[in-house]
């Protein structure tokens, strides 16, 4: 290690909150990006398999929007405008509504919330309660929809829950997401049974809110079947629908939105990570027109509408979406990401693979071996993290845009990890 | 109006949630902005009084951040890198411990929570009843505080309580900030007795929490008197000191933390807003060391530790902070403010100066006749806003670094806007 | 009816509020009762298949218990002594240890609450809160615990939860009660999925609370089984388990606890209803000795052991506890009940029988046939009353104390009843 | 002590939950009580200076109530009828309406809540939460409503609310009492401020709630000009206004309610304790009739209306309360006990009086000094309490009926008690 790298690893650890976590597992101070690349302190380049956690889906520092981003500032764009009209602004609803909404036959209003999933998480949660009068909102099992106590309360995770310090983290009823009881439990019959006995204990729901893919949960992939209950579960008692697509959507899972294949039409979506294309701060939550009942500044914010986000994340949209040219790519990836991983799970017995499109993984079965899989990765030049209620799964989210090369290097790296791990297990079981 | 802006207001009416606000009071768009000017897309330009609610005390686009900027995203620097450790992380947290605690002899470990302010406080409240196994927080009547649902529960504005649907804002008493009854009654000896009383009903609290200037809330200037009180009382009691200095901080009132002047010493320091010197979207938690007991993501986010925002919040602290310079300039600039200010007082019927530095406004008796004179202004070439309980209160929070000439200017204008306002109003009334 | 009664039944009309509710199914003024048997202003007799609710187990007026309390009053004994030690008080606990407690091997500390069911549970709520230092607390589909707030989160019913007009009914997890999805879905199963899965959102509860035998929830019956499986299930997850035997106990079901063939050993058993054996309020809570960490009047009352009910409780303890007859005769009319309920089972399309014990009953199918039948047997001069969601279940909660004759007169009235409002039903669908 | 008496305090030690209180401060056992005398296993008599928590303002065992009672029960009369109509439930209600409504021009409907002031307080909460669509409710310094979980949300006192064990108490805002800030403080502006700030935090309350004269907060009795600005406040912000009256009514203070001389008429009232005049569990609320709202059994319970103590209440009522002769005997007796308290109050250093009317007592000004004095008195044969957040006031609460002579020799008693604490306390200083 370098001696200016010593001395900024010691400033982290003076300085630095004990909340700190990714840099945990990954001890190196990263300098540069690019793609699906990015490069340490010691000029050590890795794979980056983790991509902001679903936020850098078309990868680190894409040349457009860098380009695009440099001549706003330069020519001194807004940086920040509250929530005022700007060109920008202008300019990224107008390639929203031409390259997602229209395409689609959506007809939604953009609320610009402060630039955090979980900000467009409570003001989804608020809306939903001033729209129906009620307070109960039904969350599932294994879910992840942020750290502020709104959204807090509809997250499962008892370590996350347990960060409250004892703040109430009621109106919410955890239902079990599809596959909690295992395949052969219909869920949805529980669900229906809770809200149709008068005598369950359940309140009328305000609103159902799930991921259709469990980014933090364990890649836990909703059927359409399943999302297409909900939704008429949802529609049977006067609930509104909110997909948190924070993590599974900006074409993750190879469509632009996770919930396209099941014909659902949500009242309320909420948007963050990839949004803005290029890691920057931006989130935003789509409002059905009947359900935005907001009166003005009644959820607000003093960074509701990054502008530099604005215009990295119109240039995303322009550039990736205005055909179907990369949703197929995504989709092509996608079955290479099966394969390869499949190649791993035959290795770790009990193995089963997680999740779907550019969002899939491998359970392990534990969190120690996903945990020593990781590690094992990072030394050879991957950067991976785990998931699940246990870290039980070795959770692959690389760029959407990742060249297939690097792909199947990382996923190589990956089988290598694997093997090394397994083995040694069972050298340590004997 | 020009064809194109007509167009770009469209959308907006189209597409943006009626939750947008500040838009509604300045009605073009914006599209350049440099140092404390504004450029609409009518190419007029504007006087910025508002700075992004205090969100550019630097003022727009400060040519070293901008420069420093550009040159990290063309060198393909770190966008987004989630909590790991980057280098320019590491820069921003050695020039934080220099330029402001080394100088000041403060000792706090800096967590990076997601990028606004309300996440911070909630990361605040969250922490303080972790700490000390309580739940109530005492908070203040017009306080502001922030949106998500932990931070609403401290924040007193009726209306955006309300936004909450009916969610439950529980665990925290609402008590009178200094001046609260008026300038004859000891708010400390209130709060005093409440928590002397063991049956008072008001539970033993985990933390109390201010604004040393109430941004929102009328800019309400707390005195050290109060300030140091409130931090006697939470001591004795057991409780921690929370101050949320996201708007007055900065030196925003003239020293870089709003309390600086009372001598006290806070368990826990929200910053956020002008944080990153640019308006990128930034927030942190100053937290004692002795309270840092987070577990590892006990409290994450994806956006925590914006990298831009570090590479240009660096730039603002080794520029503006390195020596007195900068303060001593705002100081200078303040009395220029309360005497332009005691001018536009002395027209307006009953009107009376609030706030302390370059966080003054003037009370003018009514919602109606601030809304009035702000709105005139604008039509003159100045962005403006009200702030308290009624919006009563014209409040200038201009860039610190405005120009002495352009702060006259502004001035003069709003000065303008007032007479003409209490004009209109005398005839109206005859 | 007589003038008088007219006059009477004004008054209520004109003074009492519109809460109450029997009255409105049994419109007539009583005047006396004995035994299985109510007499109305009228002089019409008739028998009562409510006693009570369960609170009259040992019928109207018991002859001894009269004698007794008689007596106590006359001679000037103590009518209220708050929770002074009293000479009837130490009398009633000798009555209880030897009768209830020493013959089962039991070994239960007895804390007299406010004389209500409701109130012993709320006392059961906190203390397991105090134990545990956790606050969620698991209950069951179709649970009724009562009225106050407490008591209130716990009981499942839409529409009295509705009564709490918005005041929050937090820190509950409602579960399914044995049987709530078929009878082929194992409930337990899930319960303990829910509570094994770390990101349920199923907080670590203090406590689980069930009814034996629900008894507002539609008569269900809990099997041996299933009432282990959650004493394990408690047992595993550090929870109390607090059994509410309020309206299933006091030989209701055969014998003395309802929960006794399941082998269990509640930390915490609610009692109310028939625990004075007259009629009169009482209640109480057993307590686990280790358990009973209350500090003097940390939950206290001013009618905490009702005198008078201690004088006639203890008469029922020695006069029907003291050895096995009464419980074998308790049982002996049981298998009556059932057989007529059988016959009325079989002539109303679709229904079964509910229950056990003399806590039985028949699911009619809605609640329009169910109160039907109830309102047509009291016309024929029978008191009974519907239980369920939906009211659809026609209930027996005769006296146990009610001679056969009358049990199967009271049967055969019910059966003419069932069969009036099936004829009628039939004639009104051809 | 007689060796019975040993036995029986075993079996309260062995079988006894640690909540018991009363009987810690009056170590025997008693088993007679007629009048104001209460007499012990030992066959020493004891003076009545605690009535029953002032639950027997008319004195143990009334003859004439005891000659109706033991007559309803020979005669079979109904001990338990739930809540149908009984023959003596229209008489209880008749002599309500012609001893206390009508001659006091008020017009309310009874409810029948079960049995206890704090079931009573719920039902209050419940429906005025429901009247208004709001959730919060205002109550008070050192106010005592109840140990339920909606109940003691309201009760200021911390041991009380540690009860709780973590459960939430939410939905409450504690405002200052008369008298709470010292003498010189305007507690009626504070309230007001906190009301007409729309920005305080302060949520627009359902109802206000207070007792006028705190029994277990100290003895605090508020001014008429108090009670006429809370109920002035409670109107003009649209909240119901709740009279407390469980200790001060029934003519405890001098008049029937305890607010009668301020004029009001509040919405709700609450009453138990004396209400059967025997010292039976009973509770019922006043409500206004527009406000009654409820559906049927909304709010239930089993024990609502006790039969017996429609018999022992109407006999009170029909004794007591047809003319003015006991009321004006009340108020003569009320003037004899000042006299005596000034007398203690002489002798012990900085003692004050407090309350007013038959519930009057001295501030020793500490706990332990008050504590002592009430030992010492039982010692020499009277039944004395504490009260106050820290027990520092000596509470006198004889019946109302007690002759005069009784009355002064038990305060003779007193003043012997509190010489021979104050001799002993200035000899141990000494």
């Amino acid at each position: 290690m370098s001696t200016d790298m010593s001395a900024e690893l010691e400033i982290f650890n003076r300085r630095e909150s004990e909340a700190r976590s990714y840099c945990r597992s990954f001890e190196t101070v990263f300098t540069k990006a690019s793609g699906a690349e990015m490069t340490g302190a010691d000029d050590k380049t890795y794979i980056d398999f983790l991509a902001g956690c679903s936020s850098l889906n078309y990868g680190h520092n894409d040349p457009d929007m860098k380009e695009a981003l440099i001549a706003h500032i330069a020519d001194d764009g807004i940086a920040h405008g509250l929530d005022m009209y700007t060109h920008e602004k202008a300019r990224f609803l107008k390639a929203y509504e031409d390259n997602i909404l229209k395409p689609r036959g959506m007809d939604y209003k953009v609320m610009m919330t402060g630039p955090t999933g979980t900000n467009a998480v409570e003001a989804a949660m608020k809306l939903a309660r001033k729209v129906t009068g009620r307070r109960n909102i039904v969350a599932f099992t294994n879910g992840f929809h942020g750290m502020t106590m709104g959204a807090l309360s509809l997250t499962g995770n008892t370590g996350k829950r347990g960060g409250a310090g004892g703040g109430s983290l009621s109106d919410v009823t955890h239902m079990p997401f599809e596959g909690a009881f295992g395949d052969d439990t219909d869920t949805l019959a529980y669900l229906e049974m809770m809200l149709d006995n008068s005598s369950s204990g359940v309140d009328a729901p305000a609103a159902f809110i799930f991921e259709p893919v469990q980014g933090e949960g364990g890649l836990n992939a909703a059927s359409d079947e399943w999302m297409r209950g909900v939704a008429r579960i949802a529609k049977k008692h006067g609930a509104l629908l909110i997909v948190d697509d924070i993590q599974s959507g900006c074409g993750r899972t190879g469509t632009y939105f996770a919930f396209e294949s099941a014909g659902i039409v949500p009242d309320m979506i909420t948007q963050a990570k990839s949004l803005s294309g290029f890691g920057l701060p931006f989130a935003a939550l789509l409002i059905k027109p009947e359900h935005d009942i907001w009166k003005p500044a009644e959820h607000n914010g003093t960074f509701r509408g990054n502008t530099h986000a604005f215009v990295t994340g119109r240039v995303a949209l322009e550039k990736f979406w205005a055909d179907d040219g990369f949703q197929n790519d995504v989709q092509h990836k996608s079955a290479i990401l099966t394969t390869g991983l499949q190649a791993i799970a035959e290795i770790v017995p009990g193995a089963r693979l997680k999740g779907r499109g550019m969002m899939q993984g491998v359970d392990v079965g534990g969190g120690e071996t996903a945990s020593a899989i990781c590690a094992r990765a990072f030394e050879k030049g991957l950067i991976i993290e785990t998931s699940g209620a246990d870290d039980e799964v070795v959770k692959v989210l690389a760029p959407l845009t990742i060249p297939e090369e690097t792909l199947r290097k990382g996923l190589n790296i990956l089988l290598d990890a694997a093997r090394d791990v397994t083995v040694q297990t069972k050298v340590a079981a004997e």
